[in-house]
């Protein structure tokens, strides 16, 4: 697999997950080859665009065949480090630290939730989705023991960065950060800002116009 | 402002809204003109992404002053549609439900929350961040009575496409699909999937490179 000399984009990094999700849904329905047109079909976005994504990791598939379904998921899946198997741990539990915690995707892509925490006494102690939620203030003690490296941030704006700092201490290696605002980390954490209200935003953008849509089926 | 005869990219338009957060922190801050190079330090994204993104849909700011924030504020404001006013609905009334019915700054934007639907007796009628929850075979009803725009589809990935088809019956535009699986609707309607695995995804990428991120402050 090639990649170390090209910059990939964040938007082709991005796409990476969606093309994993897909291939397991073929892989379920026991397809065995793909196109990049069907591919591009289900997904919305143009053959062109899925191989000029795929090329930047290297040869995938054979022309005028289509790709191996098995063996592209596999290549994807080591592309992501999904085989890493990661522990994460969300700080929050209001509804969106729920809905998270109870989001069946994440471990069937291996990732782990191995510990939740909140400072609200009535929720310390208990178990959602069988994980534990401790305080904050046992934070660094619980991510070093679980061995956690991505700490989830679905905390108020105002708490943010206070959590980012003790998620730091603790030693986690990326932040996934759900409240609307940036935080400051060192150059070591990788960050991913999460806002919801992008897709509610895009969607107007689109319905504003009346574009009709290009990616329909 | 310009824009019709170029194709805006889906990354462009995605990054609008990051931009219309940021200069709304900005305003806040009593901030009244801003460089690229701030508002790229701020979101992790170069001065120069922002004054291409900028530049499809017009001219901006005053080249060596700045961008003036109320002025810009307004025009992406505008560009997105977001003086729309539009009515969305939320079906599904698990924890992502409950977390998207009490995500504060959907109405910050001007996205009006107008019903909820569920099929779960021990759900219909009670009132969620204000706002009633129906049962799902009043949809088309309460979408006319309403003038429902925009529906989020937070149901299971088994029910997403029934949910689908009942939407597009009672007349709505567009669809915010959580639903990790493609959708089919007719070519009117635009659809836009959110899959929150792709963050976690996209950050084991790093992670499992050690990319020293290039987006920190």
């Amino acid at each position: 697999m090639k990649e170390d000399s090209i910059i990939i984009s964040k938007a082709t990094i991005d796409r990476l997950p969606l093309y994993f999700r897909t291939l397991r849904l073929l892989q379920r329905e026991d397809v065995e080859i793909i196109s990049s047109e069907e591919l591009g079909r289900r997904l919305g976005i143009t053959p062109e665009q899925i191989r000029k994504d795929l090329a930047s990791f290297g040869q995938f598939g054979k022309k005028g065949v289509g790709y191996y379904v098995k063996e592209l998921l596999r290549n994807i899946g080591d592309i992501l480090g999904l085989h890493c198997n990661w522990n994460f741990a969300i700080i929050g539990v209001g509804h969106l630290g729920w809905a998270l915690a109870n989001y069946r995707h994440f471990s069937s892509l291996g990732f782990n939730l191995a510990a939740i925490f909140d400072v609200d006494p009535t929720k310390i102690g208990l178990h959602i989705n069988g994980v534990q939620v401790f305080h904050l203030d046992d934070m660094e003690k619980i991510v070093q023991e679980k061995n956690i490296h991505i700490g989830i941030i679905a905390v108020p704006e105002a708490h943010a960065q206070e959590v980012a700092d003790k998620l730091v201490v603790s030693g986690i290696r990326g932040i996934w950060n759900f409240a609307p605002r940036k935080i400051r980390v060192p150059g070591s954490i990788y960050v991913i800002d999460e806002d919801l209200s992008v897709g509610l935003s895009s969607l107007s953008y689109y319905l504003a116009r009346k574009v009709p849509p290009k990616q329909q089926i």
